[in-house]
């Protein structure tokens, strides 16, 4: 077995022992993210029976019958449609087999439910994966590196050919930024990617559109690449043309918010303490009512994924999860700011993973 | 009201009639597709309580408060965080409420279960509302229409620019596409391009790899985009150099079947014969082994909804439905060709929405 398959096995071996304390004999995976996480396998279908012995049976149907050989060569793979039910099928009871509560649906359970036999019980776990997934291991932290480094070199190319400039839609920047990440590599998007210029940086949610960018407009983008699975997540505001006072202002309100935030991102800190250490600032300087969503979130398999710093964020950062330190000001009809970095938290200084300058760019 | 509000309150009506013939007083939806589909918020979260006197609200959290009241003006909107729950709380029994089965998840039913009251009961209910949208109205024909020639046009493009050329890469071609799309107005792909050369266009689902294409491929390119909505689905595939004598072999049937799928798609022909029309081409050539998935789907709001053109197809074309016509060809390790159209199904010959040439090209 190469490197692949401890890298694997090592996450399966976690999550078995986390599941043991729970008295769960076994887990049926059906969520395609985590069935990734945990095996390798990147189809559309497909399901995990893993037991608390580590042994493991995957599943998917015959359209990717080569495609699991090859990425899952450390598990007994069986083709079948139901992927679900089939799993349980065969089991033999008494047991008590986990599900994915929170991703199988109320239709799905009912077939599960069906499958099983009488002294199988069929047992929701919630959030056990997920929060085994906030700390990454070295090839997870790579991958992440490597996309997040792809999309931030697709911005500084951007900005450099002058393709984010006055006269030019929103749509156009965003279509040129999203080319620039797919030639050098990238599956996809991570995301649909916002420019939001002049009164649509106020939006928080904007995406890009037909509004041409004008002299003295905040230009917000935010955007990400999605490689192997893996996704990045960043966000610089530039100004076009002349620097207003309001747009001066409030940049340099949240660039402190946002060093601040960066400074806080260290292993034990409180999770809401790191959203206080942006909040602060920006309440402090008056502008606390137009920051209106959390500081932070993880990010890895999905854009959005734990720890969340938030208000009411709850834990503490450990070292090798990622998060984002992305405070904002939204000033409605007026115009916002939103400084947006990955980081990977260490046990010193956190790692910045998206190293664009965050130095006010006229554009 | 406007006209926009006139096509949300009809399918209202249309699926308030189809759950009253169910004895199911109230619908509570919160599949977000299903939820644009009847009322036309396009935010990522919201529900929709209808009940069967056509009353209704909506509700979803803070970032959408402008957003829905500007995309549901004829629906009261309530802000909450707990869209679901909040939504059943204030009712009053006894009432059945339906729930969509196939989308809640266990855990977000259980939430449902205790926010309702003691005399409510919740009943699921499971593709009514995907029936409904089968049959589709004018607006959403014309949309569909519209973004299968925006992609169909880049496709058109790109081969006019000889972007799609021996000594490129599958993935610098799908790039050159899905930019070009993007720059016709494309909010996004509607899935990831296929670019298929060589040995990979034996792979029904192969995405755009690094192989650069070569003098006597085959290249298969599947491809789709995304507008307000809606979504397209087109393939075509060509020759690049050398046509060989397998390439040209396959490359007939397939088209004869296709011409045959396309002829057979008409009001009142059951799904699977016209599975069968293409089929039947297929293996009475000998090739039936390789035509390993079934010959075409409904697409609107998602690329692949009902009608099904499957083997085990069940039901009949109708007017206004679309169904793409899609058979292929594929030869494990020689190479393959699928042909792909999308339709609308008219009272006479269906529209075809992808109107490039389907002649044997040569790149």
């Amino acid at each position: 077995m190469g490197l692949a398959d401890t890298r694997f096995s090592n996450r399966r071996r976690a999550l078995a022992a986390t599941l043991a304390a729970q008295r769960i004999d076994a887990i049926l995976v059906t969520d395609l993210t985590h069935m990734r996480y945990l095996t390798g396998f990147s189809g559309s279908n497909g399901a995990l029976l893993l037991r608390k012995d580590l042994s493991a049976v995957v599943t998917t149907d015959g359209r990717y019958t080569t495609q699991i050989a090859e990425e899952v060569p450390d598990i007994k793979a069986t083709i079948q449609r139901r992927v679900g039910p089939n799993l349980l099928e065969g089991l033999e009871g008494p047991q008590r087999v986990g599900f994915e509560a929170a991703y199988v649906s109320v239709e799905e359970f009912k077939k599960l439910e069906e499958a099983c036999p009488e002294d199988i019980t069929l047992v929701p776990v919630a959030g056990v994966i997920e929060k085994q997934r906030e700390k990454k291991d070295y090839y997870e932290l790579q991958r992440l590196e490597e996309i997040a480094l792809l999309a931030n070199n697709a911005l500084e190319d951007l900005l450099e050919a002058g393709e984010l400039a006055i006269g030019r839609t929103e749509r156009q920047v965003a279509a040129d930024l999203e080319y620039r990440m797919r030639k050098a590599g990238a599956e996809r998007v991570s995301f649909d990617t916002i420019v939001a210029s002049g009164p649509n940086s106020a939006k928080p949610h904007h995406g890009a559109e037909d509004r041409v960018i004008a002299n003295g407009d905040l230009v917000t983008i935010d955007f990400g690449a999605h490689l192997r699975g893996f996704n990045s997540d960043m966000t610089r505001t530039f100004v076009a043309g002349e620097v207003t006072d309001f747009a001066k202002e409030i940049y340099d309100v949240v660039l402190e918010a946002q060093l601040a935030g960066v400074a806080a991102a260290r292993p034990g800190t409180a999770l809401y303490d790191v959203d206080r250490a942006c909040r602060s600032i920006i309440e402090d300087a008056g502008f606390g009512e137009y920051f209106v969503h959390s500081t932070g979130h993880g990010i890895g398999l999905h854009v959005h994924e734990g720890p969340s710093a938030a208000v009411t964020g709850k834990g503490y950062l450990e070292e090798n999860m990622t998060l984002t330190i992305e405070p904002g000001i939204y000033v409605p009809g007026k115009g916002g700011v939103r400084i947006e970095d990955t980081l990977i938290i260490t046990s010193g200084a956190p790692k910045i993973i998206t190293p664009m300058s965050k130095e006010l760019r006229i554009i």
